[in-house]
This record gives C-alpha cells, structure tokens and sequence, in this order.
C-alpha cells in the first residue's frame, strides 16, 4: 500500500507542523533521561506561554484530548459536589457524563446546538456551585462561548466556585488567556489547531483549584498528585509514576517551538484569515454557515449540506478523489451538516483554495 | 541542540524498531479514514497472533502501559469485589492501589523481591475471589511469575475467578499465550519488547470477563464499552469515543508486522539468546545476578551493584561517555541493583557486547 498523503480538514486530527513530524521520528531519549527531562520542562514552559498562564501545573497529560476531561473531573469534583455544566454541543454532553461518573450532582444548562452558551442563564442554574464549565470552542458545532465573561461573571457572584474550560479546539488557534480570564482548570488537544499527532492532553490548573483538589482520586493513572510528583522537577526530584509518552512529548515541544517562534499573536491572526477566507467563500459558493453569527470558529468551520446533496457522498469523493478530510456533522445535524477544519498548519490561504476549489468542482457550482 | 542516540538497555523504552519509527512520521490518517481504520483492524489482528488469543476484544489503548492496569480494574472489579494480588515488586503493588481505588477489597500476598510469586500461596490467601492477579514479568526486579501454572490452579479450583496478568514487559518477548494459559484479562505497553515508542497499552479481554465486566466504570475514557463500539467495526458500524493516537497505532502495527515476519517464535528465542549471553557475560565479569535463578528474564536482567562501587555513578558515565542507558533498582534496591534491558530490536547480540564492554572499561575488570 502507497502512504496517504491526506489534507487533513476536518474536526481533526489536523496535518501536524512539518517540526513535530520529525521530532516524531528522532532518536528516542528514556523518560528519566536529563536530556528529555529538559525537553519536558521546555514543553510545560511554552504550554505556560501558549495558555497564557503562570501556573506552575501545567503539563502534558499522557493521552487524548477527553482525558484531559477526565482528569479535571476526577481531580476536583467529589461526589455530592454541584457543577453546572454549559450544553451546546457534544462536548458540553461529554463533561455531563463523565463529571456525573465521579458522583457530582450534575445541573446541566441546555442550549440549542449552534448557539454559545449563556453566561447568564448557567448564573442561573444553581446560587453556589463547586464548579461552572463550559466548552470554549464545541468542535461539533463550529461555535465560540466567551469563556472571559463567563469566568468573570462566576468570580463576581461567587469567590469559591472553579471555572473550568474545554480548550481541546481554541488552544493555539484563537486566543485563549487562562490567568487573565481566570480560568481555573483547563485542558486541551494536540491534534487539532497545536499542530501535532493525538495523543497528548496540554492541562493546567490555577493554584486555588490545586489547593481544593481531590486527595486521592478514584484514577491511579490520573491522579495529579502522582503525576506532579514527576513532571514537576523544581523540588529537584522526581518520582517515576508512569512511562511518558517521549515522542509524542518531543513532537508537542517542536510544535511549540514553532507556534512560539511565528508568534502567537501572529498564529492566532493567521486562523482568523484562514478562517474569514473560507466563511466568505463557502457563502459565496451559495452555501449558509450553520453556527451563529459572531460566535464562529475561524479554526472550524461548520456548514449546512444543500438541500438534495447526498452529505456522505460528497465527503466520500473529497477524500477518495481529492484526497481531502471534511468531517460530517454531530448528532441530529450528522448529514445536514458538514465540518471543515483549518487548524494549526492548516489554517494557510491554499488550504482554503484548495477546499473551496475542490467543493465547487464536487457540488457542480 | 544535536540529537542524542542513545542504546535504550534500562527498563524501557526500548529503541524502537526501525519500521515502527518510520511509521511514526508517515503522513497523518483521520481516526475515521477507510484506511486508517484498516490499520487498526490488522494492528487489533496482529495482537491477537502475538498474545495467542482468539478474544474478540484485543485492542491497544491510548496511554501507557499503565493504563492497561487501570482499564482492567476500572471495568472488571466492582466495590467489595475481594482480589487476590501477588506483589512480588513495585507493579504488583500498583495492583494493590488501582484495586483498591476501585473499591475492590485486595488481599495481598506479598513475596521477597526477586522471588516468582507462589501458587499455592495466592491459592490458599481466599478461598472464592473474584480475581486473581499478578505480573508475569516483575519490571523492578526482572523476575518471570509462572502465569500458565498460576492460571490453570485458580480455574481447577474455581470456574468463577478470574485471572488478570500484567504482560508489560514480557509481550512480544517471551511466550504468552493467553488462550492456552487461561488468562481472562492481560495488559501489555508498546515501548518495552514490542519495540514502539511509549504511547499505547495492548489489552485483551476473555468473553467470560467481558459477561461480567462493569457496565458504567466510573472512568469515561476507559470504558471498553465505549471504546469498543470504536474499535470493533465487525458489526458495520463504528461510533466516535475519542480520537484515536493515529500515528502510534500505525507505529504499533509496523512493528507487529516485523515482529511476525520474523516469527514469533524466533523473536523469543532471539530474547533468549540475548539474554543469556547477557547473564553469562555479567558473571564473568564477576558480578552476581539478583533475580532467583530459574525465574530470570531474558528481557530484563537485574544485577547487584558491586560492593564500594557508586551505582549512580557508573549509569551516569555509561550515559554521558557511552550513550548507553540502564536503569537503577526500585524500593529499597535502588542503589544497589542495575535493570539492564534487552527488549524487542535490543535483544541483539552487538548490544550485549556493547553494554558488557563498557560495563567492563567503567568498572575497571
């Protein structure tokens, strides 16, 4: 069998940056080497910088990104505890499940798919929550909550309740801003806009929220307080808890670099372009853009199917003809919708050429 | 920053083998991609050749090998579910804390480190448990467990236990046979003698576990009914859990494939080979093996540190000055035992000699 060159352009996995690909494939260092320990330590550095936070637990979670959901579930929410948990999206569905899994008492606020959450209306839900969290950016939707508002207006009312926020498809592409937004617990993906392969979860958690953690959570493999023990080597030691996933570790620290070294300003500004291009485009294709206006993603993109356009078809040819990944819709919208991802080294003017020429061609317009 | 190529001979990771590096940077699949899922098919198939097992549900994990553990207690022990663990080393006692966090009543029965753990003895510690568990191949101390005889005396005396094996360091390294032995539930990790970066963690389950498996663990990642409505594409369908790590699976299945080419058989004897030259080479540098004779891995030789000499010192040097890595001991061995590992494209006979001639030059024999 050929490799498969596939452009990546669905709700991700995303193409990697071309540096994470090669750390993928270096040489292998053990996972008490010194030599990775400091490749880890520069990784949780620049995670600091791309987060927009000086916590001091931030680091890589050995899994894919909904163990970063998990994590933050089993590390700060005891049975009995409420969290209420912004719905719009299957994302916001998942935090319900598994935050319901490790005993919270659950107040989920339902949106309509489509929509951001409401600030207001999660107020709302209950006078004194443990928790409040919400999706930043739902990948099976295309829509943007305003996670600042939201933890301000939680800080505001209530000094104790923790903000948490699902960062699996804003970090590295849109701004994300933990400690002045105060966000206190956060995790994301880095397959989708931090240009790399799936298998590692970026998480961080503010100092308060450390300090009301879970002493001995029901996950040996999550617990944080094991896990510290050896990410964390400014004590001077470290404690083997499980076996880091180096490459995967390497590849995040080269996608880093890259991310850091084009700017993250920058970064962000080139997903917004790429973004506006293909929202201009797909409308000037005649297509309508499924989420609401002001609150799309640049970095995913979601759009109604054409009424009579066979939805699967059309993403079977892209992929067999064009060699293009779009993604299908979520739930009740799986075949009206489709997804169309520009993330990290995606997020790139011929991307969008490429998928617009390649939709025109397919769709006959 | 040049590159480090280091000789991998501690407790793991291993240097992988060639096909499973290049496999790594191979352009990147969708986790959904007809082709991608073709991959996870024959890697799911080539496990099964490998652990010698008919199960339906074998499949590899997205985290290390440790996850394996926490995936087998999460889904098959129940709270008061009474387990009998032989804790002959450090993962034997992370059987007891996973467990024991999923409300399992654990009795231990603890053995010299060193020693094989004892049939009769975890026979006779409760006469009806729901599972009886121990590791085959003790990473901390390099010592082979007898899971065959172990297996076949808990299933003689009662149909109803099950018998859980950690396969970490041994799958792909020295016979398993998962069907013949009678194991129900075994776990194993990519980055020992599998030869593949850390990242995965192999797992088959019996039918007979699986009728009785948990039916909503409290941990939403590793719920194996949810990653197996993933994985398991025989019924036609496949339904979303989370993104698949895509670039270590198809890494995982390249070495799977080499690994059969070869010939299973001749990998173990190839790891046999290694091993013993490895043993007589130790000895006749004077120094004294630390596992009991008759149970010593071929993959995983552990070695007293000999008298006056600075245990850490000698791995720093043999790091720095020969770019060879071992590993130190575990507990109250640490500065007293080395792990010297021979696993997957390690088990070699250049690498004995490699790391015998340099053991020689900086010990001074």
């Amino acid at each position: 069998m050929p490799l498969l060159d596939r452009a990546l352009l669905g709700p991700g996995p995303s193409n990697p940056y071309p540096e994470a690909t090669l750390a993928l494939a270096a040489p292998l260092l053990g996972h008490l080497d010194p030599e990775f320990l400091r490749t880890l330590d520069s990784t949780c550095a620049r995670l600091r910088r791309v987060w927009g936070t000086e916590n001091a637990r931030t680091l890589p979670l050995s899994g894919t990104g909904s163990i970063g959901m998990e994590a933050a579930f089993a590390n700060f929410a005891r049975p009995g505890d409420v969290v209420v948990v912004g719905v719009n999206g299957l994302f916001g569905e998942r935090m319900v499940d598994v935050a319901g899994r490790y005993g919270a008492e659950v107040v989920r606020v339902d949106h309509d798919w489509g929509r951001p959450v409401d600030t207001q209306r999660l107020l709302d839900a209950h006078p004194e929550p443990s928790m409040v969290a919400a999706v930043h950016a739902e990948t099976s939707t295309g829509v943007r909550s305003d996670i600042k508002e939201l933890a301000r207006a939680v800080h505001a009312r209530d000094q104790r309740a923790l903000v948490l926020a699902d960062c699996v498809t804003s970090l590295g592409g849109i701004e994300v801003d933990i400690d002045s937004w105060g966000v206190d617990i956060a995790y994301s993906g880095t397959q989708k806009c931090l240009g790399v392969a799936p298998g590692l979860a970026p998480f961080t958690v503010s100092e308060r929220a450390w300090d009301r953690r879970v002493q001995r959570p029901p996950t040996w493999y999550l617990d944080l307080n094991l896990i510290g023990a050896y990410v964390d080597g400014s004590s001077g030691g470290r404690t083997y808890h499980h076996t880091a996933p180096v490459a995967m570790i390497a590849s995040l620290d080269a996608a880093l670099g890259r991310i850091l070294d084009e700017g993250l300003e920058a970064v962000h500004e080139r997903h917004h372009a790429a973004g506006r291009l293909l929202h201009e485009g797909l409308v000037d294709l005649g297509l309508e853009l499924f989420a609401a206006e002001g609150h799309r993603l640049p970095e995913l993109t979601t759009v109604r199917v054409p009424e009579g356009v066979d939805s699967a078809k059309v993403r079977q040819v892209l992929l067999t003809e064009y060699g293009i990944e779009i993604g299908a819709g979520v739930g009740a919208f799986a075949s009206s919708v489709w997804r169309i991802g520009l993330m990290g080294h995606n997020a790139r003017p011929d991307r969008v050429a490429l998928v617009l020429g390649a939709l025109r061609a397919v769709l006959g317009r």
